[in-house]
């Protein structure tokens, strides 16, 4: 009778293990009748609205957490502090003085410095990537503002951001060695609106820090085209950005315990600060709402799954995996069976990538079988996680990808143009229903998963 | 012979007049191989950049293009001083302050008062309408910052701008009266981006001057779910735009004469001005590119028309239309055979609408036979010629347009995004051809276009 009941199963849900066939079913319902996870973007992204760490905003935005996950079934919920630097944004203001005056849009890099209250003012030289600057001789950038103008193409998975966002980190301080006084990127970012998209630098604190700022893409054109035309363009750049002292943020850790494996964890999780522009929608209001919706689908299903769900909300991402860093330093990371995060918008997902010491492990296949009927398909073994994950791979932590269309990702990546009319309700839902049925599997599957070895 | 040779025509080219296919052939092969316009266009929006009226930009911007026409044939050029008001737009910041403290991207309408300097403090009260605003009891407006949210749909024609823009010319009179403190309105725009759209607004003088500025659309729906789900909303409001002086600008008026109508002209204009924030690329670099670069093409031709072009850039269309106003009360409006203006982007053409004293003048069916190539059609009878044609036709001018596909136009309007890179090359060439075609068209013509009785 039981094997008949396999067979049966097997006539109409051709792929997939039949034991694991009703919960997912059941679960993929649930996923695309419940608006759970659209609800709760919208609260956080309009309640809240911006959230950037270490801002009254970011506590808001814990204690908005912590209320949304106290509404859940979990057996604990852990606050755990995280020290970071503060940073105050101020204004950032920048025009074109000669050979035709006008304002440009820009965007102070995060930390940053700012400038002299009258701001800077001096000559532009433009490079055209980050090994350019690298190679121009200092005569030629000496007083200058650096104007690293490396476009961004668009791209399904978004990987070329991982290139060029070095310009972004990494360009204040290589043109702080060649003597310039000022660093201006071109967004990091695909549109051609008139929005800078912000981000983190990284001064390299054997050199004078220089005061650096993203141009929108127009901006950056603008630039180019008078320089290529007049040879020399005069700017003016006025930031009141300055460092603050230390300050606090908070990753939220809540646990849900197995039946089975009961010292195994499933941890997934999505980084709650934002940039301070936008409303932090797509970055990363979308990856909270779809983690926590799919582990309220599977609390909500009438048994205990064999191992545990960890749901973490990790502080300060967006200041250098803060969050994930002080998670990692205290905690004895061999509970953790898998790691898996969102962090990369709404867009649908498409393709499952893991990083397993074992590619094959029956896990992946038991994986595919679930995912399969939403139209995700097998990837390659090689993922870092994603950025918090990737803190956790590093110390061997397995872990998987359930990889998004990044197309529109970069559109509006760190830009006040971040808001929630930009994520797709039907994509948010599709992106649910896969990390539901994700869940299920792996904290169900009777697979060992060996820790990753260097 | 010669009746052989308009048969032998006809064959190749069934719609039309044989007499006009040689010159309107060599127009379209010019149009389409020449780089003349989008290089117009570039250098303007590019060298001049924005050009409000009444900045140094737009004294900078006149005599760009009085460089520009100084370079063209043209038997005369003429320059007519328009008096303007002055403004100076200064900073404009908003924020929510109760329940969800947050900043709000807006910009100051053109002409607005500032507020205090520590700005306006107040609840809101939203208004889905300019009907429902007058509607409303003066009680619950009193003491208020007013919301107006007008949502407004894409069209091709763009005709719903016509209705919409109401709220933003005469709104903030209308709720000074119900004893209003402030005024925003929903951005009159079609598109969900980070974007206020500015523009001008008309102070009943019997009414205090409210402050008053546009909101961006999401932020928009950020204070319409804000208010949905608590009622009261609190706003924070600073604007440090003040009137200045009386000032001056320019419109530019060049004329070819024709070789046998000497007394009439065919005149095509755009205006010349732009919004401060973008660079004017749709609003309206694009159309100073098509109408100039059709009359060079026209121009270009071995011989002269039978009818002369007149060629008017118009000052401070955006400032009420004060250019043409003045051109129209300082000029004997006899000598216009007809008026067209190109003011609506550069989206490509597909029909001609006309404002005939005889909707069907032969001039109508010969403008057809040489615009259906391009894949234009018959429009109606009823236009008032855009908006600066608009004044010439009230007193009597014929006028017509080359109805522009305006889908993507009010994406753009009046934002910091309308820049070159929003205009279609390709598109801006199919504009040129067609002017061209229906410049030589006009201006050679025999058919008599009487004035317009009212």
């Amino acid at each position: 009778m039981r094997l008949f009941y396999l067979l049966f199963l097997g006539l109409f849900f051709p792929s997939g293990l039949a034991q694991e066939r009703e919960p997912s079913q059941q679960l993929l319902q649930q996923a695309q009748s419940s608006g759970y996870g659209m609800d709760l973007l919208t609260d956080l992204t309009t309640n809240v609205g911006p959230r950037r760490a270490g801002t009254p905003a970011d506590v808001k935005a814990v204690e908005w957490a912590k209320a949304q996950l106290l509404k859940m079934n979990f057996d604990r919920l852990h606050i755990q502090a995280v020290e970071i630097p503060g940073w105050h944004r101020g204004e950032a203001k920048a025009a074109i003085l000669t050979p035709a005056p006008q304002p440009l849009v820009i965007s102070a890099l995060g930390y940053s410095v700012g400038t002299p209250a009258d701001g800077i003012q001096a000559p532009v030289i433009r490079v055209s990537s980050l090994k350019a600057l690298k190679n121009i001789p200092m005569d030629a950038i000496r007083g200058h503002i650096v104007f690293l103008d490396h476009k961004m193409e668009k791209t399904r998975t978004g990987t070329l951001f991982g290139q060029i966002v070095n310009g972004r980190t990494k360009g204040a301080s290589i043109a702080a060695r060649k003597g310039a006084v000022a660093f201006l990127i071109r967004s990091v970012g695909t549109d051609s609106d008139r929005f800078a998209h912000t981000g983190m630098l990284i001064y390299d604190p054997k050199l004078p820090k220089l005061p650096a700022a993203a141009l929108s893409a127009p901006d950056a054109d603008q630039i180019t085209r008078l320089l290529s035309q007049h040879g020399k363009v005069t700017l003016s750049l006025q930031l009141s950005c300055r460092p603050l002292p230390m300050t606090k943020s908070y990753n939220l850790i809540a646990e849900y315990d197995g039946s089975e494996y009961t010292d195994q964890y499933v941890q997934v999780g999505a980084h709650l600060d934002s940039w301070d522009e936008g409303t932090g929608a797509l970055d990363n209001g979308a990856g909270i709402a779809i983690v926590t919706a799919a582990t309220k689908h599977v609390m909500s299903l009438p048994q205990r799954p064999k191992r545990g769900i960890r749901l973490i909300y990790y502080a300060a991402e967006e200041i250098g995996l803060r969050g994930a860093q002080t998670f990692a330093d205290g905690h004895d990371l061999t509970d953790i069976y898998l790691a898996a995060e969102s962090d990369f918008g709404a867009g649908p997902i498409y393709q499952l990538h893991t990083r397993f010491q074992e590619p094959e492990s029956p896990l992946k296949q038991e994986l595919l079988n679930a995912l399969v009927p939403l139209g995700i398909t097998a990837g390659h073994n090689q993922t870092n996680g994603g950025p918090d994950v990737s803190v956790l791979v590093n110390r061997g932590v397995p872990a998987l990808i359930l990889q998004q269309d990044g197309n529109d990702y970069f559109e509006y990546h760190h830009t006040a143009n971040d808001t929630l009319d930009k994520v797709n309700p039907q994509h948010l839902q599709q992106n649910i229903a896969a990390w539901s049925v994700m869940l299920w599997v792996t904290t169900n599957s009777d697979a060992e998963l060996p820790k990753l070895k260097n």
